[in-house]
């Protein structure tokens, strides 16, 4: 199958690409480099190193004797998608190609505006190339499950069967979301449903929760197919950071009481995900969501998972709650429905500490990368106003 | 008390100003003049002659003995709205300033882009606007009924208890909008709701019905206040295009079945509403939506009215259903809570066969500014395919 990566030089897109590369399937990808310059001009970095996706798409064809094709371009950029697209002639598209990161989107406005409208027009530009270009073309977009915020009912997968005043219809889940970046996703979300009822388009939108891990089969080849590993303040995520923070001896830092309780799920297990969303694809028309997790943990939890699996590995890992630089509750209802993906086959990698100590091992052979200085938050969702202490 | 009237320029922009300005508020507009750009382009016109901005505001101090102050500027643009709000410090903001063309966003990839950033940039920037500058301002900011689409149950005004598996919540309404127009007010929705619940603003977003209607107590008072009535496929909406078509002996155009069913609300209940919404804020982080129209009608139904008032003047209306150009449900249930108004005190002014003969008078009295060959739909919200022939 010919399959188009969006965002293939990313931490999931750059294993994704390698994945269908190794099954037999026809890959491409797409990047404009938007994360590598964000860290050159915060002064962050990757743990691990990473080479230029041309370098790494060349040592991809030594190790694997596969080619997977390379273009440099900006989504937002209509030229280039539509390039792309009538030069690949997609059966697929795996769209992991936009701003990720909350933190980023909530710095101040320019960023807001910044992740609002790469995401959007991104998207909108690949929803356009589909109808005119590709129309039988399967969209896979990941999605959040931070798009639905924390309501006090069950999440359901997308949709919700609704009764009102003795009639009933089933209909998009409501959105509540946390971020300026969660907002884009919303934002996505809607105009890819729009063109499914529409234009007769067909997608899934993969409601993903936290990933964790580093290593994938294929990254584990030759250190030059590495993917990324962040664990700065803006683009690191809670399991990841916490693992970090274990290896070099800096206390975990739990926002607030610790009661946020989300989605998780190993990266081997995106890879998945995305395996079954692509070759079990949605009818012509059809717009379907996948709630993408396996586990719920509290980042209480996850914290004392983290220090448990140091102590095995004779690790003094401290906890120390800090001011919540975000608005949201601490303490919450959350239950969400994730049985889509199972019934398609997925066999979750759960977490356990034997996953957390092979990630120190990995953290510890690139740990005199790390930039400490970057770990604890500097945005604010709220400016001038934090959270009272926990 | 000081309103920022964004948009000013507009079919209820600029009766609103004058209304506020007549009770005596201290009142202020933007506009970017994109509706003349559009028409201009498009080769269209208002039915009504508009002088411009500054020359209706010169006309209204002429008339009125009051100032409304100017500002030509493009909401996106950072620095207009920063220089606004710093130099005005409104109290209330009303934001009528958004492309609010379904047809417009349907017509290809580059209206759609411009319609979504340009309706979402300029919202943000005033959200960051009232966050920074004027945080105990109260954003009315005009939405659509088209937010909600036409789901199976009865349609609230903005969120919905929920009931399921046991537990309940009051979550936003699902929408399922029906061009990219509709999405771009979904999208504001979901960052209007955020910034109220991340930063405290407060909102009253009213998501409005079809206006019809041409005068106001204040563009009665000389032809210099008019405002303008837009009767084209682009800018036209239901009930002033069958009425314009009636006068100059087109038949009228009913797209498909005509059972469209919408809310629709006569220009003097807009302003009375956006006054009402005004003068009794939300309150500090509230987000608050309000259903503004007055009565439900069938296309159909609009059509049949309009003939039956024509015949009261002796003219001869046809009704002539053509292929519809949108894709949406040509019958469906549709029932819409609209009580909150109400409830604040509004005391609709009903369609009736008067009303619409008033109306045949104003335009028979501009007719010769008819541009005929514009009134028949372009654009085609599938390309290639046509809605099944009624």
């Amino acid at each position: 199958m010919r399959i188009l990566i969006l965002g293939g030089d990313g931490y999931l897109g750059w294993p994704t690409a390698m994945r269908f590369s190794a099954g037999g399937h026809d890959v491409h990808v797409v990047d404009n480099e938007l994360r590598r310059r964000a860290h050159a001009e915060a002064g962050t970095d990757s743990l691990t190193p990473v080479l230029p996706l041309r370098e790494r798409s060349d040592a991809w064809r030594e190790v694997a004797g596969r080619d997977i094709g390379v273009t440099i371009g900006d989504l937002t950029e209509w030229e280039v998608v539509e390039r792309v697209f009538r030069a690949f002639d997609p059966e697929a598209v795996v769209h992991f190609g936009e701003m990720p990161s909350a933190p980023y989107s909530m710095k101040d406005r320019e960023h807001a505006v910044f992740t609002q409208t790469n995401n959007v027009v991104g998207t909108l530009n690949v929803l356009y190339a589909m109808r005119d270009i590709a129309p039988a073309a399967h969209l896979v977009k990941l999605g959040t499950m931070g798009e639905y915020g924390t309501p006090n009912i069950d999440i359901e997968e997308g949709f919700i069967e609704i009764h009102h005043n003795g009639r009933a219809d089933y209909l998009p889940f409501p959105k509540m979301p946390g971020s300026m970046y969660h907002l884009s996703k919303v934002h996505d979300s809607h105009n890819i449903h729009f063109a499914c009822r529409i234009w007769g388009l067909r997608a899934t939108d993969l409601n993903q929760g936290v990933v964790y891990g580093i290593q994938t089969d294929e990254t584990l080849l030759d250190d030059r197919l590495l993917t990324r590993f962040d664990y700065d303040d803006v683009f690191g995520t809670a399991l990841n950071r916490f693992c970090l923070q274990a290896v070099i001896g800096h206390p975990l830092t739990v926002y607030g009481k610790g009661g946020q309780t989300r989605g998780y799920l190993n990266i081997v297990d995106t890879l998945r995900c995305v395996e079954l969303a692509v070759t079990h694809p949605a009818e012509q028309g059809e717009y379907r969501v996948f709630n993408q997790f396996t586990e719920l943990f509290s980042i209480w939890r996850l914290a004392e998972l983290v220090q448990k699996a140091g102590a095995e590995c004779g690790i003094d890992v401290e906890v120390e709650p800090i001011r919540n630089p975000r608005v949201e509750a601490e303490e919450h209802y959350y239950n969400a429905a994730h049985t889509k993906l199972l019934d398609l086959g997925l066999e979750p990698h759960l977490l356990n500490e034997t996953l957390i100590e092979t990630m120190f091992a990995t953290i510890e052979r690139f740990k005199g990368r790390v930039i400490a200085d970057h770990i604890l938050p500097r945005d604010r969702w709220r400016p001038g106003v934090h959270a009272p202490a926990p």
